[in-house]
């Protein structure tokens, strides 16, 4: 995994961002600075190494990914009010909301002249990293018409993951393994397989928001309880316990709240519920894998998948 | 110059906005149908025209420089807090402003669709595309940056407008050239043709905006005067009678603010030399027009760079 995320962090320094307009480029050179796992464009190269050595020829299709992945965080955090991400300020937060809108945009403009640049299969990436973008904004906004609901049922909410989160990790995979010259089943495959990957992967998230260690997740744990949010935790939560036991709970706050909404998702065996379907999705995805026509070996994707979804951070 | 706008409005009827989520499609319908003098997409498909008659053909290229152009004016509105368009409430104000950038961001998203859509030249295109789109939003950046000074010289004016306006009337007029078949040094003429176009066109509308007629202008006129913003004539004026007289006329308002500015703007002779700079540009359009080499008529072409640059509204 190590040299394909040099490659990528390298290719990050070069980038060809101007100095002028500092207020546009400045925050992008930032944003992009503050790190992140790279798992995204990381795909993307372990894809086409699966079909075929020259995984670097991948490269700037990597960094698109990894580029649009940051536009999308950037305008999302603006929406969210976050004030950190990756316990560093917010673009919006260390400049202002209107720098955080344009460099936004421009870092999605950016992202396509990445994805033209040495690719063989221009138009077809283009059609597939556009309908990827379209759905990963469809399941945005979901996600944000969620936050104003009272009810969310649980097919809606792993349909708004699969959109959000899920379909860049399959757009990835499929434009490494096309680059790679794979054929439309194969690519087809890898595409399905970042479907399960993200679906297991966000959920893992979802997990570890209440249950991971403070001290290895990164982010404040029990943050989505605590901001009521509609996770796979509490919708099944809510299912099990019912509506008005779900809301007493919430007349507690901070830590009391916390504690006591884990306690009852253990309680209700929800914890080992979601763990059964993180599995599930793990043991889909690596079905899908089994059955690829490569001579390649499949070592490299099976340990990121497996990462993935059995991950503690 | 009537059956390219109706065909461009046909297609936007047309276009395919899906019904779901309502609040990322309904603001886009809802924007898209409050009008505008589809300037951009008739020029392309004149540009067309210009080479080849089969116009037609390059309708959907002409729908993704609209799409375009509507996604930078959501966007605009919020960093602006406009809270009307075209006699309209703007998005963000209809709506709110996590939904106008949503709304935006997949406009975007869909003017590349479009863009591509039976496109000849579709990576030619992209690159002229994304080209545009990055030095546009530089544009914006740069205006939002002139705001915050005290000072802006007239050069560095003369660039933002050519690249927050004039790089699209270009960037329309060449990929409409270049989907007719037309060589990449006629190509570029058009480029050329549209940057002095756009360049005349701005100008125009700061002039609009201080002497234009209130009923056809559709703005508030002197709306640019009260903002004090920068624009070639309040650079100019600035630069006439000096820092202090130029500062003494803001300490009037509203009404007797605009009537004084203007008056200042007519006796110092700014409001000729500004005309003279627009009657400039207009004759070295006139002069690529006439050095292009290509049987069809030019008169469509000249008759719309005219009525854009002697517009009164």
């Amino acid at each position: 995994m190590k040299h394909y995320i040099l490659a990528i962090e390298e290719a990050l320094k070069k980038l060809d961002i101007p100095e002028n307009p500092s207020n546009l480029y400045e925050p992008l050179r930032y944003f992009l600075s503050i790190g992140g796992k790279r798992t995204r464009p990381s795909l993307l190269l372990i894809a086409h190494k699966l079909f075929d050595d020259n995984w670097q020829d991948s490269i700037n299709q990597a960094l698109a990914i990894e580029l649009f992945h940051n536009f999308t965080l950037i305008h999302d955090d603006i929406m969210d009010n976050a004030p950190v991400r990756r316990s560093m300020a917010t673009v919006h937060e260390k400049w202002n909301r209107d720098v955080a809108i344009l460099s936004g945009d421009v870092l999605l403009i950016k992202a396509y002249d990445y994805l033209l640049e040495g690719n063989k299969n221009p138009v077809d990436s283009m059609r597939l990293f556009n309908d990827t973008a379209r759905l990963i904004c469809e399941g945005q906004q979901l996600d944000m018409d969620f936050e104003e609901r009272e009810i969310v049922e649980l097919p809606e909410y792993i349909e708004m993951i699969r959109l959000k989160t899920a379909v860049l990790l399959a757009c990835s995979l499929k434009v490494g393994a096309m680059n790679a010259g794979a054929g439309t089943s194969e690519c087809n495959k890898m595409y399905e397989l970042g479907i399960k990957l993200g679906l297991g992967f966000q959920l893992q998230d979802d997990f570890l928001d209440a249950f991971g260690d403070p001290e290895s997740f990164g982010k404040q744990v029990g943050g989505d309880i605590l901001n009521n949010k509609k996770t796979y935790l509490s919708i099944r939560l809510r299912q099990e316990i019912g509506e008005q036991a779900y809301n007493n709970l919430y007349t507690l706050k901070d830590t009391a709240l916390v504690d006591a909404v884990k306690s009852a998702i253990v309680a209700n065996g929800i914890d080992a519920e979601l763990a059964d379907l993180v599995n599930n999705y793990h043991q889909e995805a690596i079905q899908i894998l089994d059955s690829l026509d490569t001579k390649k070996p499949k070592d490299e994707l099976l340990g990121l998948s497996s990462k993935l979804m059995i991950r503690q951070n």
